[in-house]
């Protein structure tokens, strides 16, 4: 099985519980490690540098991005989001299946940037349910709720573009089909080159010693 | 998760075991199927035709592979040897994942005209453990086994061209394995696409209709 860490893009639309999905196959198996973005938005109270986001000036980021140190970005509202390669490629080297938790415009320029990354995409059992975990929050008004689930619609367009296709009906039962997908994706002969020649090396050399 | 069945095309050098991997997959799982092949060869002692394989005249095989019913074929000593097209995709179509457990020839020609199907590799954990094992079955001279280890070097050549590479250590790790890979792969999006549009416009119908 490779040793290399995957990188493993998860999307899904707002309210199907990809957050709860996420954080709960990371305390479940410690192979995992969330990408953290960098932002130039100011923090919330309670948030941690290093942690939540790196919160960084507008300046920074687009040396960032001019550096080519982005694997992708995004505008909302102003403020700038994105996601760093070198925190996300040496955790890669140490092993770490690396999760990045973005949106499908993000997920479409790390499919084009990086073909060996795994897509996945969560979805709600049905719309209905989508609506009632939305509102379930509690936080948000119907409006709000609605523009959410009218944006589902739209993101639905880029779905195509993903490898692997969940359904969270049940929450546990999601997180080990995830993390099942990352064990049979380190199975993956691309990835495992290196033992494949080992093995033929290891052959060549019984029988050349025969 | 995909009802259609899939094409899982299992190889790996003689000796690996990999006949009792498929047995023990099916024995544990009730949604696999063997794929039986047509032979020109006669049947041995005890040998159920249907079951072991079905038993066909040089003519006949000939007639199936002018009018393309053969999935692959080889030749062997004088023999032809062959996976019947329809046999197989009737069984696809009731959903049974279809297991073709053939040489690497055969594997190649199935790559090249269903890009779909899904080829595992199944490798020993070292080459002394294959001739261990080679011996271990008692029925084949020291001549014969050692052909064998060099036919192994052979094929490794089209290891490359697989999807998958499981490594044979523990009988029952390397199944259950198989059977993640299995899993998996109907969760791919592309197997998927009914769903996916089921999901689409259940959205899309649901946020019209509010």
């Amino acid at each position: 099985m490779s040793k290399r860490g995957l990188i493993l893009v998860i999307s899904g639309f707002s309210g199907v519980g990809k957050g709860t999905v996420v954080r709960r196959l990371m305390e479940a198996h410690d192979n995992y490690a969330l990408s953290v973005s960098v932002t130039t938005r100011t923090p919330r109270a309670g948030e941690v540098h290093g942690k939540d986001y790196f919160f960084i000036s507008e300046e920074e980021f687009s040396a960032m991005e001019a550096e080519g140190k982005l694997m992708e970005w995004a505008g909302y509202v102003g403020r700038h989001y994105g996601t760093p390669r070198d925190y996300v490629f040496e955790r890669l080297e140490e092993g770490k299946d690396m999760i990045l938790e973005i949106e499908v415009q993000g997920a479409l320029q790390i499919r084009e940037k990086y073909p060996e990354a795994i897509l996945v995409f969560v979805a709600p059992p049905g719309a209905a349910v989508l609506k009632e975990r939305l509102l379930g929050r509690g936080t948000e008004s119907i409006e709000q709720v609605e523009k959410r689930l009218a944006r589902a619609v739209e993101e639905s367009g880029a779905m195509e573009s993903y490898d692997y296709l969940l359904i969270n009906d049940d929450l546990m039962t999601c997180v080990e089909e995830l993390h099942q997908i990352a064990r049979c994706e380190h199975r993956k002969m691309q990835v495992n080159r290196e033992l494949m020649n080992d093995i033929k090396i290891d052959l060549k050399r019984f029988v050349e010693g025969e």
